[in-house]
């Protein structure tokens, strides 16, 4: 196996890129190639006196901004650490590509160059989040904002795949995030969704409240891109803002600051329990390719994790299990337009 | 001024609705009217050895159960506490009518009974919630879940006029729920109303990503009724799971449990920032006359602040404001539609 690495993504630099690939590698029985300048990777491999051959040197000349936007990657950058990078999967130079860079980029880079798996119509991020249960995944969280219901339903159908292989659950829980737990309930386009997953050969549980994202209940929860994304946010915001208003009533008073010595550990463990480091990245699914989105904040751990993570897909087969279960759904008639 | 009080709504029975109200006199120079099954309503009021004659009975001789469908009521449930209630501010016996009781079957009676502001197109529940900066008001979080841009401009107006009255701000910061802060990103809904938010005489602050819901960047966050109520209960699930594995932690190691007693202060008055009941119930606005709806689990603090806000509402001529705002954003040709 071989993965491609966008050394120049992320917003901490080189280091976590070159020392998370440096870790994966101590795990790992794969080549990496390092895709950016030539230059800097070799002296931030120099200064951490690495030598292991399976580590190699892709070199691109450009780098993609977090701020840029991303449609100019196809026109104005293709030599850009992201879109060679993507490129060699696409050649078979590689088996799979992990970036912490523009998310955008990444997406535009997959999208252009290896194209959709056959019948897959849009292309979902695919995100882990801890749960009082263990973990579950949901998808879309940003790459498919405007989405029909046979997207979500669609949707389902990927993130089964990829549940099974990321949960070792043979038969995941997929529920349908909506506004209750009724079939009546919903939006227009949750409601089809629904009757199109009901009637699949998915372990369909139902729409799922908001409550019910963190306790557990389902595997793989299903949403649109722009509902996955700001669900996403909004957690991220209140777990801060949940931590920032623990500690000031903590240090509010002197029995508070007192317990402040007691409850640092738990409070580190349960950092721990949410951290997407923890989790590494989140692959981009229905394109033809493993690409493995990171967060831009990822520590070396982070790309560690992402590294691990597109290698077992990527062993795992996920494109052709998620081609195959495709192929069988447009071949049943759930959907007189799907037929 | 006279509050309509839906005495057989709520999770918890009679006892909190009639101790609310009671607690609610004692702040107050008003008349309450208790709607519902006047034996019972009146066993209890003897119970709690009530006499002030500002607290009346108005028989109903129905109730509306909790999974009760809201079509319901407008045809087989003409008897029943919420719609009479809601009748006495629609023939003018009362000045608002405030219910713990099926949020839908609320908003059934209000729209059937009270119809909307002239101009305004939907409806949109205004819910509370805390900030690291103090209080946000967030519409529509559950009214309308099908929406179109011009209906999100409209939310952005009613919400200005109730956040400038509950949160004494002269201009408050209107924000548009998103997926990133450009104007460019959003679905097509969002990329719409953003461009006639932005040409509102409204203070716009623009797209406001998840992750500012809670940093208390904006004073109303304005979105479809369909996401505002994913987002208010993921928020609820999350808040509560992260409780949980914050208190597992605790209890895991000796030292934490020995933390258990130092943290328990300031884990109740977290608790209580973030307790709904501190807020009281949320307006359902848009419909002409005042509405409140309460969590159906509500206590008599909840109810009590409720009818409070029912009341300032009322006083505050919150439905002539924005039936001010509706009408001069009618006449301003932001949308060639609107003109």
């Amino acid at each position: 196996m071989k993965i491609a690495i966008d050394a120049m993504g992320g917003d901490h630099g080189l280091s976590p890129i070159v020392e998370g690939s440096m870790q994966a590698l101590k795990e790992l029985d794969a080549e990496l190639i390092l895709v950016g300048q030539e230059d800097p990777i070799r002296a931030e491999l120099d200064r951490l006196k690495w030598t292991d051959s399976r580590l190699t040197i892709q070199h691109a000349s450009q780098t993609v901004e977090m701020h840029e936007s991303p449609a100019q990657v196809a026109r104005k950058k293709r030599d850009s650490s992201i879109w060679v990078a993507t490129k060699m999967v696409k050649d078979g130079a590689a088996d799979g590509v992990v970036s912490a860079g523009n998310t955008g980029a990444t997406m535009v880079s997959a999208f252009f160059q290896l194209g959709m798996i056959k019948g897959v119509e849009r292309p979902a991020i695919c995100a882990m989040l801890p749960t009082l249960q263990g973990t579950a995944v949901m998808l879309d969280v940003g790459a498919t904002v405007d989405c029909t219901a046979r997207q979500l339903y669609q949707f389902g159908i990927m993130g089964h795949e990829y549940g099974k292989h990321l949960l070792g659950k043979a038969n995941p829980r997929v529920g349908l995030l909506s506004i209750g737990e009724e079939d009546t309930k919903g939006n227009d386009m949750t409601k089809e969704a629904f009757r199109l997953l009901r009637e699949s050969p998915l372990n369909f549980i139902g729409n799922l409240e908001g409550r019910e994202v963190y306790s557990g209940n389902a595997d793989v929860i299903v949403c649109d891109g722009f509902l996955g994304n700001v669900s996403l946010k909004i957690s991220e915001g209140l777990a801060d803002a949940m931590k920032k208003m623990l500690m000031r009533e903590v240090m509010a008073s002197r029995l508070g600051r007192l317990s402040f010595l007691f409850i640092t550990g738990p409070l580190m463990r349960l950092r721990r329990r949410t951290d997407y480091a923890e989790f590494g990245g989140a692959p981009l699914l229905g394109v033809n390719g493993i690409s493995m989105i990171c967060h831009g904040r990822s520590s070396a751990k982070a790309i560690k994790n992402a590294i691990l993570r597109a290698e077992a897909l990527a062993k795992g087969r996920l494109i052709d299990l998620i081609q195959r279960d495709i192929a069988e759904s447009l071949m049943t008639p759930t959907d007189p337009q799907m037929a």
